[in-house]
C-alpha cells in the first residue's frame, strides 16, 4: 500500500437535509479538500436534528475507527442545534459552559458590531456549552464555536463544524486540514477527467478491468461515467483517473500509463476522445 | 401522531462522492420527493463502490427497519458497479441471471438502436444478474434495470435504482413513488419560506421553542437559516415552515397560528418580513 490510509468519516445534522429542502454541499467540499490532500473519506451519513439519531451515529462511526469524524451542523443557538447534545450523550459527556468558547462568542458579536443589541443571554450562552474537556474553535465568519474532542483513549479525533457553508470553509480551511495535511505527509495526486464519444460504458468496462487489476487501489482510481447519447445515437463517456502515492514520479509515471492504455483502446473501439482535463 | 410515519432510507454508493468529485443531488431529489408525500427521511448513507462497505450498510439499515430502503447507484457494467453483489452478501442471496432482466437490457438496446453493435455479452449481462428471488425493473433511459427486494420475513422493501439521475428520477416517478404514495393515504403538506432582515436566529429561538412546544413534531417544522448580513449589518433569516398530517383544514389552520405568531414576534423584535413564498 503505497498511498497514506488515513480515513476520515463525515456526518452531516440537519432535518433539512433529510426533508430534501436543500442539497447539502458541505459533504462534497469536505471530501474534496481531504482527497486531494491524500486522506480516504470512507462514508458521508446524515441524520436529522434528534439526540439519539445524533448519538447513535456517532458511536457507530467511532466503533469504525476513523482518524476523524467530522460533524457538521446544529452548533447554532435555536432548539434544533442538537450535536453537542448528541455527541455529549454518544461519549458520555457532560455539557458544561466553557470560558474561552464565552469568550469567543463575546468576540464574533463585537466584530459584528452588533455588542449593543446583542447581550450573552440563555439563547446564545447555548452555542459556549460543550462537551467537558473539549476545546472552542473561534469562528471568523459567525457566532458559534466549532468543537474539538479529543478522547484520550479513542482513536478518532472528533471536529463539530458550523452548518453555514462559509462558516464551515473557514474553520475547516484555518484549523482542522493543516492538522490533517501534517498527518499526511509526502502525497501526490493527478486526477483528470477524460470525455469521450463513441464508446460506451460496458464497451470499456474490459479495459478498465485490466487497468485496475494492475495497480494497487489505493494509488489509482478509473471510474466511466455516462454522459447519455448524441444526437446521432453515440454515446457519451466521460472518464475519471486519478493516480496518488507518496512518490511524485511514480505516482505520474501511472498516471501517464493508464491514460496511454485508455486512449489506445479507446481508437481501437472506434471511439474519439474530445478532450482530457487535468484538475 | 396525527402524520404518517413512514420511514425511507437512503443508501447512495459511489467513490465519486466520497472523493468530492460529483455533489449527490439524488438523495436530496428523492427526500423531497417522500416529504411532499409524507413519508420520512430517516437517515442518508453514502458509501464507495465496495462489497463489504455495502454490504455493512445494508444491514445497518434493515436492522433500523425503515419501510424502504432506496438504493442509489452501482448497477452498471463496469467492475466498480458492486451495489447488488453487496446486497446478496448481506442478505446472503445468490446474484442469478434474470431472463427478465435481459429482456429489459434487449429491449434498451434496440430503444437506442444499437443492437447490432451492441451484442449482450459478459459484461453487458453482469446488469442482468440479479439477488435470486429479486425482480427487475425496466429502465426507460439507460440500460441498467432497477431491482425491487422483498424479502419475506423483513419488514424493509429494498429498491436499487441507477445512479445517473435522469434514469433514477424515471424509476421512482414511475414505479416506486406511486407505491409509496399508495401506503401513505390521505396526507397533506403546506410549505414556505419567509425571508426577514433585522433579528438573528438568536433572538427568535425563544419563539420558535414556543411553537415546537404547542404542537407534536410530526405535524409542524419550523427552522431558521441564518443568511448572513446586509451592508449595515442587519442579520438576514430564511424561517422554513411546515404543517402537514392526515387533516387539510387542521393542517392550513397549524400553518396560519404559526405563521401569524412568527409575524408578530418579528415585528416585536423590531424585524421586518420581507416575503413569505410557498413551495
Amino acid at each position: 500500500m503505497e498511498a497514506a490510509e488515513f480515513v476520515i468519516e463525515i456526518l452531516c445534522t440537519g432535518n433539512e437535509l433529510l426533508s430534501g429542502t436543500i442539497v447539502d454541499t458541505n459533504a462534497q467540499w469536505i471530501s474534496s479538500k481531504i482527497t486531494d490532500a491524500g486522506g480516504f473519506v470512507r462514508r458521508i451519513t446524515v441524520v436529522g436534528d434528534e439526540v439519539n439519531e445524533i448519538s447513535s451515529a456517532v458511536k457507530e462511526s467511532i466503533e469504525r475507527k476513523p482518524n476523524w469524524l467530522i460533524v457538521s451542523g446544529g452548533l447554532g443557538p435555536t432548539y434544533d442545534d442538537k450535536t453537542l447534545e448528541g455527541i455529549g450523550t454518544a461519549l458520555n459527556l457532560k455539557l458544561v459552559l466553557d470560558n474561552n468558547a464565552v469568550e469567543m462568542l463575546r468576540k464574533s458579536y463585537t466584530l459584528h458590531g452588533l455588542t449593543t443589541n446583542y447581550e450573552l443571554n440563555h439563547t446564545r450562552l447555548k452555542m459556549a456549552r460543550i462537551p467537558e474537556g473539549s476545546t472552542p474553535i473561534q469562528n471568523p465568519v459567525g457566532s458559534a464555536p466549532a468543537v474539538l474532542i479529543e478522547i484520550a483513549n479513542k482513536t478518532t479525533k472528533i471536529i463539530c463544524l458550523p452548518g453555514i457553508p462559509k462558516e464551515l470553509k473557514a474553520i475547516f480551511s484555518e484549523n482542522i486540514l493543516p492538522q490533517i495535511k501534517k498527518s499526511i505527509s509526502d502525497f501526490y495526486i493527478v486526477r483528470s477527467f477524460c470525455e469521450t464519444i463513441g464508446i460506451s460504458e460496458a464497451m470499456l468496462a474490459p479495459t478498465l478491468s485490466s487497468i485496475v487489476d494492475m495497480y494497487s487501489s489505493d494509488s489509482i482510481y478509473v471510474k466511466t461515467h455516462p454522459q447519455g447519447y448524441t444526437s446521432d445515437n453515440k454515446p457519451r463517456l466521460r472518464i475519471q483517473i486519478i493516480s496518488k502515492g507518496k512518490d511524485r514520479s511514480k505516482v505520474q509515471i501511472r498516471y501517464s500509463n493508464i491514460l496511454n492504455t485508455l486512449i489506445e483502446n479507446i481508437e481501437l473501439l472506434g471511439g474519439k476522445i474530445n478532450s482530457n482535463v487535468k484538475l
